[in-house]
């Protein structure tokens, strides 16, 4: 095991890592910005470096000096996180080249994954289900009739994006002509793929060893997403019978086998609510934000095993011992005004007590006195819930956010008492545009 | 169900029961004394009265005061918590004679329970097993010859005692003299009964509907007190069986059975570390400050439960549904200064963050900026996390530990610290002596 694990991110995430390091023995870093002098993560680690101003190109996107961060902390692994460098493949290199522990996927494998044409060939090669989709596009006419060929309506992807960023869906030709005024094709950035509408967005949990062996945690429901962003994410989805989830699971093995993943990471795949059938989205090579709500209905520490995998430790669970108990739901603390829009909304935390009692976790990266930074990502807690049923969720997290007092800045708390008070999201009639066309005023 | 519940109660016990109405959508009506205006449960409850001065007699202790409460607020209900009025069977039927439920046993179960000698009398007769013991003694004489019969070491117990008040240990004859010189012996008040050295105390929580349903929840392991007053705990316990984890169980059945109990309760008992026997101590006729351990390992919210059962619900689950998952672990935190003999420390609280993240539950009466009064019990929160096995346990406690972070008072935080790093407790090797042998300074 490592003796030391630097921690290339902040916020809750880095004191998730924190806890899991402490829990396995293992001595931590932590890295901070001028915004970040006060931060929680700071206060939790063992040790603090001070790494750039608080613009993120001078901070936590400065693959240099993090490596030579943990260089000088005699570290030898560094955790990324999610977001930041964490599924940047020539700093996963470069962690690798200075003698040091990259905690994820070879950077061999991100850069497979990161590609998604590629990504896309070799998961179609594989025999995963996809949504019908173009080679990468070069001229307007090679979109036109792509699109038509496909049939309306479609989405125009970046090749290299990731997390729902520069997606259109385009409707007819008129909308595509509009988008194509906007945006250069021409060098090969783009491809042209069919929109599923009443789309349920699916996401598998898999963690694989260095030896070959792939499991995965059943799936996770995230369709409540705001521009590509997910809001409240909850595990098992109530779309899927036994059967879906087997067959989902298997895919998401198949998947993350075809491309020789390590460590841990997460199949995305939509499904179609009408016909039942899933098709695959991409790979994300990293611990996610909702990693907890599979933690709690399987019982599995994810980042412990993820660190542990990264060390070179064989998983020592096997399929068949993954059992799933009750339902978990997410709910996403951002410092935003929903009635604004969702705009972020930066200041200094003054009360702050957050919700206790049973079967609620609570995952901050702040305390009374912190400051929410406009540099950074609005995510500022997670709460977590684990109910005997999804019913029995909804109650628990209801009456969670009920207790959650925060002043000094906005948040979305109000906002997921909305959602979870929707009849329609109560019944688990969800898909991926429930929140437009149910909750955004 | 109920519409309006009076908790007649504070503290963290009083959160714990607003938080499971809330999610019962009952309605929850919070009483306070002067030193409690500001105090979280009064915060979160949607009624709150005031009942008097601080003084527990003119307040929490003052039943008709709190009767009159619950008519006044249209209560339909008075929940106890534990402590203060929640074992007095006056109590209880004084709030059942105003035409409300009184949430726990009938008052006539309060009063069987409550008279040891007769609670023992009725449960030797059902079969359960029982230390040698006398009945009540009159005269010194009595004592002398009773103790020899029995033979060193002896406790002299009061017979309405409860909770370890007024007990006794006595090792020899000059140790009894020395004791009755002390205290009257002759109203019948006090009962002889053999020591049982090297024990653990093993508690084991039963659910009894009105309906002759009556299952368990597995057991607790209480050993580790200090003057009888638990300190930290943890379910399963390590010491038991799967063999003998049946047989505790049916025990606790048998004797909830034998005095046609309802509503949740503890069954105590005496494991003998030599013999592996079981010997019956007593019953609790309340919701314990430990029930969260047992909440975690089965899924199972005891509270809710709890009001269900006194609104009429018949249990809808059997014995064979009861699962045990993983481990938890309790630890009390008390403001008390462990290193002046555990002396009170009220005052009032600055910076106040608890821990969280994966697997741990806090269950706090207190938040920034509370002010804990000399005059009630120094229990302010508990930390109780949830791991998969014992030593997984202790790990994540250790963690959260680290976390809590509390200013303005002192707390016993750095005591429960050397209890998690002491072998013997790392090994499992505890008893009731436990913490005077290896802690106490």
């Amino acid at each position: 095991m490592f003796k030391r694990v630097l921690i290339a991110n902040r916020g809750e995430i880095a004191v998730r890592i924190i806890r899991a390091c402490q829990e396995l023995n293992v001595e931590t870093v932590a890295v901070y910005s001028d915004a970040d002098t006060d931060s929680l993560h700071v206060r939790l680690a063992d040790h603090a470096y001070y790494i750039g101003q608080s613009d993120v190109f001078e901070s936590y996107l400065n693959g240099t000096q993090l490596v030579n961060t943990a260089l000088t902390a005699k570290a030898d692994a560094i955790h990324p996180g999610y977001g930041f460098l964490s599924e940047n493949a020539d700093f996963a290199e470069m962690v690798t080249n200075a003698g040091l522990t990259f905690i994820g996927p070879s950077a061999d494998s991100i850069r497979r994954v990161g590609n998604k044409d590629a990504a896309r060939a070799a998961m179609l090669q594989a025999g995963l289900p996809m949504a019908q989709g173009s080679d990468p596009v070069k001229t307007s006419e090679d979109a036109y009739r792509l699109a038509e060929e496909i049939t309306y309506p479609v989405m125009l992807k970046p090749v290299a994006g990731g997390g729902g960023k520069g997606m259109a869906v385009i409707e007819n030709q008129t909308q595509l002509m509009n988008v194509l005024k906007r945006i250069d094709i021409s060098a090969d950035d783009y491809y042209i793929e069919k929109y599923i509408t009443d789309a349920r967005h699916i996401e598998v949990q898999i963690m694989a060893d260095h030896y070959g062996h792939v499991i995965h945690l059943g799936e996770r429901e995230c369709s409540l997403q705001r521009r590509n962003q997910k809001i409240l994410e909850e595990a098992p989805s109530s779309a899927l019978t036994p059967g879906m989830r087997e067959r989902v699971g298997e895919l998401a093995v198949l998947a993350a086998k075809n491309i020789n993943y390590t460590n841990v990471g997460t199949i995305e795949f939509l499904l179609d609510k009408k016909s039942g059938a899933f098709y695959f989205m991409e790979i994300n090579p990293r611990i996610q934000v909702e990693h907890g709500i599979t933690e709690m209905i399987t019982g599995i520490d994810i980042v412990r095993k993820q660190i542990r995998i990264a060390a070179g430790e064989p998983l020592n669970i096997q399929q068949e011992d993954i059992r799933i108990h009750g339902h978990a739901i997410e709910c996403r603390i951002n410092a935003e005004d929903a009635e604004m829009n969702f705009l972020p909304c930066p200041g200094k935390i003054g009360f702050y007590h957050q919700p206790g009692g049973p079967y609620v976790r609570v995952d901050s990266g702040v305390c009374a006195g912190s400051t929410v930074s406009p540099y950074y990502d609005s995510l500022i807690a997670k709460v977590i819930v684990h109910g005997r049923t999804r019913g029995d969720a909804i109650r628990i997290m209801k009456r969670a956010l009920r207790e959650f007092h925060i002043t000094g800045i906005k948040t979305i708390i109000d906002f997921h008492r909305q959602v979870l008070n929707n009849q329609q999201f109560c019944s688990g009639n969800i898909d991926t545009q429930f929140i437009n066309k149910e909750l955004i005023i």
